[in-house]
């Protein structure tokens, strides 16, 4: 059975890429591909892009989709196997992922990190109890280590605007005053490893995310250097993986400035705090590339469940 | 683009009415319109018949329809330009209309004013903000100054019930233990303005509406004298205007009562508080027609969707 | 017009099993029936089975689905007549009910007990109110007395794995750390009443269920006697009856063990809670059909849904 949990589960990244610029093209296409299936959607924290962009790629593949805030709508559910489940929760993730996968054909599952406990989040209790339990796909709408949807949108996106057989694309951190997961910037080093690209990260020290996923990617701790005649820069906060979770500084020299993004095409998966992750003058003009890539949402869940449903 | 911010977006009232009541003969007759099409509810405040009545109305036309609960599913959202948001917003307007624009062809808003500060809920931030950034039709579904898609509704209402070519109709204040706004009386009074009517309205000393809505309108502040021969009297609660946002009494001799109706018809926009506003004999009675304007709700969002996705 | 309120609205139990089961055999197979028709679902508790499967089958009747989460997303009900509505509700149920008809063909309506006050809790002011004001078609989706979409998913689940003229089927209290309604086992016990079987209840002492409900049925104090040579248990935690909604004491004694299932088949509406209730190897051996009987939630609610529109 194919799931979406990562980058990992596109099989050629330039197919899969190449077929949602077709999509969008012609979104609805397909529009009985999903005619009697039926996608739910279980939300576990707050979503504006995925949300909306999941629901819209599946009724543009003709599905039925149920829309559920696990965390206020349902029950709290237990991860752990042999526990006595006399305390918070009240329903086992083995009944609700097995129930579910009754009434829906596709779930998917978004679940950030708690941002606590390294190893729990890595666990990704939600999202592999319900891959371990259901009977159906499951797709991650952005879960405690990755939001592949996201990049391959930012695939999608990149495909549209690069015009180089091996542009330079810079990965960079940036100030944010709350301590965020690092999903996004996983998914997207993740995705680069299947590019052709000079790729370099850049973050203070002490911000280097998991090596595991970083390794064989360029880092480099001078933001300003790594940015030179960068093609594309996106640019997004983290909290530090080594220090789990801290926000070690808030150093405003990292914020995206118009100087800093130079020739280059600016790419962020929003939401984006202004004046602080990156200068309005920066979003504002026409170098940012923000709106489509938010845009691409649609397609890059499009062509996933269609995927998926072709299965 | 046309949009509908305001009853001023009516561009013939007796039109639309007229065609709204074709549509409540045969609420299907035109279920293809919306196909592929997509609305999306975004709301930012509590609801029962605008979120019920706009979906049907959208179902009714063949849109796939998508709702949110923008404050508890979404983002905080930045207004103001220029800040450096490093506080409690997460998100700017800017990015979130444009977006949201790209999932839906027609986003409606609800985002009732604040009570705090005139200015601020006269700039009418949410509303002007997705006018300004969306680049779809916006659809006003309650704002901080106007509920326009009600004061549609009891146009209807009163065309359907109206026997007179000069009728009297009354706007009423009433008692109401919390603070409301004005957007309902204010839709109505300039709904009025576009009527054939001996329009009056009536309330205590203080609770003068906004004078650049009312203009030429009569006022009376003597309530038994303002109901006597009307033949329609709309009844609201709304809190100061000139103290903004205050309750500055809650005299129970303003309550609606069966000798002050007389053999008017009795009109509210629900929700009602009973036998504060409105004595129970009056919304039990056959002069009230409280449920038929929330049944034209269906219709008058209808017929709005209708000319936006006719443009 | 035919409501579905309790287990007493089922004409023939037999045959809506029947139909039920052909229903599951090809859900879509009518899939116009409801075509242009709209259910709402209106939520006042959480849910999970139900708030999926009734949606499921809604749309497998070709329905139009709005879901609403009653309590955060709309205004605080009175239910009282002759209220002086100057406190926390903001709308009469009168209202409420003859409003939503407007837009919905069939109400939904999910309400639990408070277990704080047995005459209001059975006075079922929710469910009773719709029923009494609405002008279309309520079905209990749970209500402080009862679940009868969840008994009727239990017939269909006893019905296909029955192999008896007159098989044994055990009610049995298991404990629970939190006070719970009574209305899964106050309908389980109705549904029982319509079938032939050695129907036996067991629970300690002071867990008596409403005598009025478990008239005519056999109750064993002893646990392991009454599970003795079953062919179906059905556990379930509930309150005290007598003394009110009070937990009377948490005996593990009392959790279903695979001992005590013996050959039976084990049986639960779920949520369950795991090693309280019933131990892991109950729930997770070939005797239990707890995943099935959620299945079964969709063509239970499918068959209500199906007689009310035919009707």
């Amino acid at each position: 059975m194919k799931h979406y949990l990562s980058v990992q589960d596109i099989d050629s990244l330039d197919h899969w890429v190449e077929e949602a610029r077709d999509l969008k093209e012609d979104p609805k296409k397909h529009k009985n591909l999903g005619s009697d299936k039926t996608i739910g959607l279980l939300f576990f924290n707050n979503s504006l892009r995925t949300r909306l962009s999941t629901q819209k790629a599946a009724m543009n593949l003709g599905m039925e989709v149920i829309v559920m805030n696990f965390g206020s709508e349902g029950w709290a559910l237990e991860y752990a196997d042999g526990t006595v489940m006399d305390q918070g929760t009240s329903e086992h993730i083995k009944e609700a992922a097995q129930v579910v996968s009754q009434y829906c054909d596709i779930i998917a599952i978004r679940a950030f990190a708690g941002l606590k406990d390294k190893e729990e989040d890595e666990a990704e209790k939600v999202l592999n109890g319900f891959k371990k339990y259901a009977s159906v796909p499951i797709v991650n709408m952005e879960s405690s280590v990755g939001h592949p949807l996201q990049a391959l949108a930012d695939a999608i996106t990149l495909a549209e605007q690069n015009t180089k057989a091996r542009p330079k694309v810079v990965l960079s951190w940036a100030p944010h005053p709350k301590a965020l997961p690092h999903a996004v910037a996983n998914s997207f080093v993740e995705m680069m490893h299947l590019q052709d690209a000079d790729f370099v990260i850049t973050h203070p020290e002490g911000y280097e995310l998991n090596p595991e996923i970083t390794k064989g990617a360029t880092i480099e701790y001078d933001q300003k250097k790594a940015c030179e005649n960068a093609d594309f820069i996106y640019v997004k906060n983290w909290s530090s993986y080594s220090d789990y979770g801290k926000v070690l500084n808030q150093d405003k020299n990292w914020t995206m400035t118009p100087e800093k993004v130079g020739k280059a095409k600016f790419m962020h998966c929003l939401p984006v705090r202004r004046n602080v992750v990156v200068a309005d003058a920066v979003l504002d003009g026409d170098r940012s590339l923000v709106i489509e890539q938010a845009n691409n949402r649609t397609y890059a869940a499009q062509i996933v469940l269609k995927k998926i449903l072709e299965q």
